[in-house]
């Protein structure tokens, strides 16, 4: 073998969990502190969640990869420019971490939340998996912060949970918050009114709890009937108890 | 004051995540480590998982507390005594934990996976609540790891995931299957003739992934229709991926 032939680096799909740093796992944290590069994605211009719940535990000398959304709210879902902008800078994104690997390169990309469950790290690993090791480091998700924080248990018994988004249109959100006993809603954003008018439509308005910014220093926890008509910021989850067998 | 009034001890509900020990969270780990009262649920009889996953971590001299199950299987769940039974054990754990917090002894109760989500923990959260301090620690959920296992991410853009619980009708079962994009179903044991049975009707079947002790030592991971008739482990999780956008 050739003294060029470098052993290929792992890509570490890391997750964060909800916020509170101690919320990451043992491993997450391992993994972090001794990491030489660390990627994450941020909207240009911003500080970012992921590299927030970071503050304070990269060690001295490490590479940090700041990964910037060229669009997220500006150019209508539908519109095909969306999907061909975001399309080019995951490849892009990908290129860059494939090239670190190459170069032996250990890279933690980290991600908010559990990296498989509807993270923007699942697009750099569908387009990396079979060029580069890959490591998945599951974790807590935001959801899981926020019914903690309501302080009532989110299914019990034979409850069917159902996670919605609230980027659906109205009469599906209806029909699942219809069937469904427990309900997680996400990404809702400038979709509260959707959402809003889709739970009253199926009987729910009334059980539905907001958590903005779950696990964080600025955590809020309120029904969603007293949270009046104010915009939500981006972390924020409606969370719709089941109230199933309950010995 | 009168010297014998003693500051009540807290009641910590914390999640253990799905098995490794390393994916507790950093806060769980700190908890348990400095303990001084442990409390578990487990099978009589049973060393248990969740004791497992402590196994090494606790100081000398803890107080262990094993709350064990009177029942599980052996009475059918539409029993009247099937839930009578539990109850009663649960009331009974429940004294014992506030008995604990009026002599001032925080205790640790561990949950395997998320405490909120369809935990034992939470049938003594809400017996105890209101009587003594509780704090609850979310955690990663034991699907998060079956899903992690797959090597698949488990949601796309607008995916609806559905979780349900291999206990429900098959009636039931069909409908949900039919309507989401992805799905979690858990606490499969003996019903996982009618969960394939249902799959089958809903067209899902040969998507599914079988996942069995995700993030234990002894974790499997195949195709359910490569499963063959077997009987699967309590700790089993069928996935199906969804197929939302994807830049
Ligand atoms: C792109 S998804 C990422 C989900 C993440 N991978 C997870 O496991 O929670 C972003 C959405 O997650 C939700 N979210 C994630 N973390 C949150 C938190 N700590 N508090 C409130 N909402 C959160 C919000 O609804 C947000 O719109
Ligand atoms: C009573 S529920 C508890 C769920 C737990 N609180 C959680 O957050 O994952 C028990 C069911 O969880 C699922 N489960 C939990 N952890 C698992 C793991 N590590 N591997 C496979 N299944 C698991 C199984 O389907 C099991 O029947």
């Amino acid at each position: 073998m050739s003294a060029d032939i470098k052993k290929q680096g792992t890509i570490w799909g890391v997750g964060l969990g909800p916020g509170d740093p101690e919320l990451m796992s043992v491993k997450a944290d391992r993994l972090l502190r001794s990491a030489s590069h660390v990627a994450y994605f941020r909207k240009a211009g911003r500080a970012g969640q992921a590299r927030r719940i970071l503050e304070g535990m990269l060690q001295d000398g490490v590479t940090e990869i700041a990964m910037e959304y060229p669009v997220t709210t500006e150019i209508p879902l539908d519109d095909p420019l969306y999907n061909q902008t975001l399309s080019a800078f995951y490849e892009d994104s990908s290129a860059k971490l494939r090239a670190l690997s190459l170069e032996g390169q250990d890279v933690v990309v980290v991600s908010e939340g559990d990296p498989f469950f509807y993270g923007s790290f699942m697009h750099v690993y569908t387009r990396l998996n079979g060029d580069c090791p890959v490591q998945v480091i599951p974790a807590t998700t935001g959801m899981s912060a926020a019914w903690t924080a309501t302080g009532l248990p989110v299914t019990w018994g034979d409850d069917v949970l159902s996670v919605l988004m609230g980027t659906l249109p109205e009469d599906t959100l209806v029909e699942h918050m219809t069937r469904a006993d427990a309900l997680v809603i996400m990404k809702i954003g400038r979709n509260l009114e959707t959402v809003r008018r889709a739970l009253h439509r199926a009987g729910r308005f009334n059980a539905a709890w907001l958590v903005e910014n779950a696990a964080m220093p600025n955590q809020s926890v309120q029904k969603l009937s007293e949270a009046g008509q104010k915009v939500t910021p981006y972390f924020s989850i409606i969370v719709v108890h089941g109230n199933g067998r309950r010995p």
